[in-house]
């Protein structure tokens, strides 16, 4: 099968260990978006060893956390869907009352032109990814 | 504050434990939809306990394994937004490769009229969270 999430490649990594890795989204509309990817070809959250599921869902909420404090968006969306490609994957977004697609998800209808909010330092960004592992550890 | 996810008013519910409650959402299209509500009124998931977080992700994911189980859709779908309704919530939705939006998510464009697939019963439902928060255990 040819998944283009298995190899890691014209990723931007921002973090990474053995199991799972973070890298930043290219999207116009939303710079701070940001994915976390299971390695290993994956579909569904129930399909991992307890330790395992823990464990990514450590790593999303360690990116939620980092987002929070270094870009303090006005609200986090969270999402796994697998549709379009069944490998396990997390979107972490940063959301803002006047982005362009604010309150809808950002897979919604458009609202606005909208602003343009930066995207978080990629060496600012793993570093507040480590603390907030620590920190939850 | 006027907060329509504060009260358990007018919610079918599925499951529930003193932290958080498990509901059916009426979608005519996506009847297997479920949410997942903390009961508490917080925002984020980083704003949770350690110990509350696991709760909610464990009976999301029990509810994820539930679904599954009874329905086999072929992809399940997890998402916490809160964009319009800052109150902490999950959307746990079994898709199908025939439904009306595959593979867009569930607030993207419609794709086709699309077939519509029963939802669990709610007693099996109910049951089949307990077996996996227990298996998980």
């Amino acid at each position: 099968m040819d998944c283009p999430l298995c190899p890691a490649s014209a990723e931007q990594i921002i973090w990474e260990d053995g199991r799972c890795r973070v890298i930043r989204v290219d999207d116009d509309a939303h710079p701070g978006f940001c994915r976390v990817i299971w390695n290993e070809h994956v579909t569904e959250m129930s399909d991992l060893l307890p330790a395992d599921r823990r464990h990514l869902l450590d790593v999303v909420l360690a990116t939620e956390t980092a987002l929070r404090t270094l870009l303090h968006p006005d609200k986090i969306n969270l999402a796994s869907f697998g549709n379009m490609v069944p490998h396990l994957h997390w979107h972490v977004i940063p959301r803002y009352r006047d982005d362009r697609h604010f309150p809808e998800s950002v897979w919604g209808p458009a609202q606005r032109q909208g602003a343009v909010h930066a995207a978080a330092d990629p060496v600012a960004l793993a570093r507040a990814i480590d603390s907030a592992l620590a920190a939850q550890a």
